[in-house]
């Protein structure tokens, strides 16, 4: 197979669902026409074999989910709904036409379920199977969740016991209901992907306050400095109403911006760190 | 140096050009207000170590410049105007402090010439340098220059010398003016990345037309089926006065979508092929 067969194979499985998708796979560049009243928000993510996942664990099906559904984690996390994405993907040179249908059934599978085009990308080869995946998504102008809106007083609310499942782990669920119910209720938000210690730490230092948190619920054996939860964290006011399935793990304090207690004592900021791998 | 203290640095050193530009780096999305009447362009391309690029013939600023320059050519290509990017970047474990400078000092560089915000990311860690550029620009409403518009009767022009110049090809610059001046003019365009024959066949094939080439400007010792040469590519009705520096190669002409001959023989469908490396 070929790049201008893959190419049209694809053009020829994807269906777009948003209108405004004017132009998708196989020019230069997709073509989007924005709404009025509308913000777009954009994340960009990579998935490396080596780093993120191995192929002997990673069915192709799930690195094709995994890629996407790290990119629609922090569509969820500002609030918003996905509306399209592009994919660069390099093939390693044992990856088949098998591996690679099984990979884009895996991601155009959950790109179905949350209605995101797949609008372009890029093709290359590696020794290994790299990905990085763009998504963008909208939301009313003026309304996204943000990290930096924290107030002191605010309760922390995390949407799920932290540390690894390992089905989860594979194939992670991105939060985007939750998301958009929390537009106009929480005051900042994040997804957890770097370790509860270190991503509370970030939303402390963008908002300028400090937390205190006390019970953090951690699955069996897990500790709160590994990454990948998938689960959102934000704050909200004590008295509005939280969503279904949500935990109060503590509250905004005034303090020492980036400052997080945890029962009392200093929590040290460590979690998954690249440059220090 | 650790993820935090690079995107600090990173954040302190960039200043938004955009005022659509919400938000930028730092959260879990950057945020895009977009304006009326205006349609938005997105690509990306990898540049990625051992299959774009050699650290030991590149400098990290080379890479920088590259990096980005590979998506502006894009944006050149649909006549857009430069907006913003995203970079993930996965770093090597020999990428010093003075090294990670030096590749944003090239990026930058670019990125002021050409009015891009630099608005978000990803970092990981690789055993090899790894970048995949995300571009976003902007057209006025259905005004974007795509490949599927050639049509019999129209010209081809290239708009210069195609093949390897030492210097240009680790820093191409994009044809970012020359894209905005066939805006109205050209009925399709794209750049050429992975060589004349395989790229007129793609414009071909997506028009439904086909071509008759007579004279190439080749630089010396090279030849059509290779790639990265960063020129434009496009077709318009033989009436329409070229911009300066076009240069005339052929016509479009009703025959086999796809089909393009060379001095009245059919050029072989050969260029850069990822798959088939």
């Amino acid at each position: 197979m070929n790049e201008i067969e893959l190419v049209s194979r694809l053009a020829g499985k994807v269906r777009s669902v948003h209108p405004a998708l004017i132009s998708g796979i196989g020019d230069d560049c997709a073509i989007w026409r924005p709404r009025v009243n509308e913000d777009l928000v954009f994340t960009t993510d990579f998935l490396l074999e080596g780093v993120h996942f191995e192929r002997d664990i990673y069915s192709p099906a799930d690195i094709g989910h995994k890629a996407l559904a790290r990119g629609l984690s922090d569509i969820a996390a500002m609030g918003a709904e996905p509306r399209f994405c592009l994919l660069s993907l390099a093939l390693a040179p044992d990856c088949d036409r098998r591996w690679i249908d099984s990979f884009y059934s895996g991601f155009l599978k959950l790109a179905k379920r949350f209605r995101v085009d797949l609008a372009g990308g890029d093709l290359s080869h590696s020794d290994r199977v790299l990905c990085d995946i763009v998504v963008c998504g909208a939301v009313p102008k003026g309304r996204a969740l943000r990290r930096d809106g924290a107030r002191a007083g605010d309760s922390i609310f995390v949407s799920g016991r932290l540390g690894r499942d390992w089905r989860e782990y594979r194939r992670p669920v991105p939060r985007i209901e939750l998301g958009l119910a929390l537009r106009g209720r929480a005051t900042a938000c994040m997804d957890l992907t770097d370790g509860l210690s270190l991503d509370l730490h970030r939303l402390c230092l963008a908002s300028g306050v400090a937390a205190a948190v006390e019970n953090v619920p951690l699955r069996k054996g897990q500790t709160m400095d590994q990454g990948e939860d998938y689960e959102l964290l934000w704050t909200m006011p004590a008295r509005r109403k939280s969503p279904q399935g949500a935990i109060r793990i503590g509250g905004i304090t005034t303090g020492r911006p980036g400052l997080v207690l945890l029962n009392g004592e200093p929590l040290p900021v460590r979690g998954y760190d690249h440059l220090q791998q």
